[in-house]
């Protein structure tokens, strides 16, 4: 049904398999950055017209592929379609983030919660379909979803939110509908990123873009036992192909050592963690077990010059230090990502520099290294 | 000149000398959950109003010390009067943040930048001085100031942002500028929490609220080694008593590892943080070097009901553990605290609940610890 694949960098890194380079795609690659993507959305009409419609989803997600030699494609969707398809009446307002028409503020709303029907989302897997078939095997397809708690907030809150206060309240005063709320959430992921899966995405990311907001304890409990829900249900295999999964918890660097635990392959890290200190506690050895790491420049330094950034990747790359070369074995790799998502108003050329650069210094350093 | 002081646990505390309770002092005691608080900014007519108005200022710190047991009291000011002493122009509009008219944007305006004459601030040293008299030595004073890179981010951005793209940008662009604000910034604050000292504070802290923004590289060389600029120029004594220095860095506990060099005598932890672990790493054991630890609950745990309140702040006594009970050696201590400043929708009797139980479950963790 599919076209072979020509680029598996960056499958074989999530497997920690050795690579001729790091392996580099962008969180929200496909964004307002890139004028052509205003275009498409202009066309769409909206966020959600673009996100639904089929055609318009395929075109913004091969857009920056077309532009830069990057080594994975994200599916093009919003983080929120599922509490949509709950029920919450999701909307976006010109300008101003996602908002819920029924955000969850009582126990009758919370209690009505159910796993939706997927069909509510076959736009998003007839997405996954179509953009598989249009990249024609060049590089690999990411499916993804945001986390039960991350999703939670934005259902709690009905918004955005700068401290959380609503969420944190029916956490800390009634933790069981918290709980009810988290555990639907879990299993609406799973029946979602499952049926991506079938669809065709070959690796799948799960978002926790708030569980740093957490306590230290509330972490563990309301995040990311609830991730680890989501993982335990996953397809590890389609098509006799295994599936990888990625779990990126912005703020999560302190709670590394407890994510090590998670049922994923890959481990995402934003800018405040240290590459060096994340690969010796949990990207393994030659041939023993590990996560492979994704991440981690600071986005703002794509609003520097191309100097600047070149030299930024070059750290960033450096402080990871050269993934492993055995071919006949596993062992620690570095996928080559932002800390977040790219920011509306970076330069489109500095992304080159980006990519450019971290292809270049990454078979560099495998070059010179004493292994090599 | 100043009353004996009456209770010395806070002080105490941060000198990791044994104390026959957790001492509690909360970020922002002195603000707007506080019905008093409200009444006497609306004669004040404005925030500024508040802060630059002696008794006003005096008034409103002595609030939450006449509703709660509290161990300590704060200075009411405002972390941006520094920069506004500089020329930036403060203003703070209804319902919204801080702002400056005369945001540092280019190299011109930032080569102006100079450490401001401190008869500017006189009416925060006067407001010190009164504050100390009015509490008549029944806790100790806190005076406090932003760290120079907490202050760069308002200076640089204007006003709070969400990204903080603009300071980023000149800090990943021009090095060189933001290394010349910072230097100003903290000789400025060096003067400034001098100055304080001078006028009566019994304890000086720094508040790094948005170190944690940073890059993992970028923490240590914008913000770390700024606020070690200012310690290293702080007074250690006045009037023949220690002076001790607190620092807080929100989103800090990561790099707990690094700022354990710093020269002061307390770090204070956001929410994020497990208390055990920042205790094995930096609190130090008895008759051994190490540093008082502050901190952590979430604030949004004083949403909940008094039961729910009563058991979080027992957990998050807990988990620091018993504070060392030695009387004749210094050794490991902790002063409660909320992991940020205290919300403006908070009930004010569930503060009452914080208090009253971390007083008594901290006299019953020592009275049976094995130790005791």
């Amino acid at each position: 049904m599919f076209a072979p694949l020509q680029n598996d960098s960056f499958l074989r890194a999530c497997r920690r398999q050795a690579t001729s380079h790091t392996p580099v795609w962008l969180m929200r690659q496909a964004g307002r950055y890139l004028p052509e993507y205003c275009a498409t959305r202009a066309k769409a009409g909206s966020f959600m017209g673009l996100a639904t419609n089929t055609d318009f989803a395929t075109e913004v997600t091969l857009q920056p592929l077309e532009r830069y030699p990057l080594d994975a494609a994200i599916l093009f969707s919003d983080i929120l379609t599922v509490p949509d398809a709950m029920g919450l009446g999701l909307s976006f307002a010109q300008g101003e983030g996602p908002k819920f028409a029924h955000p969850l503020r009582d126990e009758t709303a919370v209690k009505k919660l159910q796993v939706p029907d997927m069909a509510k989302l076959d736009y998003v897997f007839k997405a996954v379909t179509s953009i598989r078939k249009a990249l024609n095997g060049k590089v690999p397809l990411i499916g993804f979803s945001g986390s039960p708690w991350t999703l939670a907030c934005y259902m709690v809150e009905g918004a955005g939110s700068d401290d959380y206060r609503l969420v944190k309240t029916m956490m800390y005063q009634r933790p069981d509908l918290m709980h009810h709320i988290l555990a639907t959430n879990a299993d609406s992921v799973a029946a979602y990123l499952n049926a991506q899966i079938e669809a065709g995405a070959q690796a799948v990311m799960i978002f926790d873009s708030w569980g740093g907001v957490l306590a230290d304890a509330a972490f563990k409990e309301f995040s990311l036992a609830y991730t680890q829900r989501v993982l335990a249900q996953l397809k590890t295999h389609h098509d006799g192909v295994d599936i990888p999964r990625l779990v990126f918890t912005k703020g999560g660097a302190l709670w590394l050592d407890q994510m090590a635990n998670l049922d994923c392959q890959v481990l995402g890290l934003d800018w405040t963690a240290n590459l060096a200190k994340a690969r010796a506690l949990v990207g393994g050895s030659v041939g023993g077990p590990g996560k492979a790491l994704q991440g981690n420049i600071d986005p703002n330094v794509l609003f520097a010059g191309p100097e600047q950034i070149a030299n930024e990747v070059r750290k960033t790359l450096d402080s990871f230090g050269t993934p492993h070369t055995d071919a006949t074995q596993t062992g620690p790799t570095h996928i080559f990502n932002l800390g977040h998502g790219i920011s509306q108003y970076t330069p489109p050329e500095h992304v080159a520099v980006l990519v450019e650069t971290v292809h270049q210094h990454s078979k560099f350093l495998r070059q010179n290294s004493p292994s090599a």
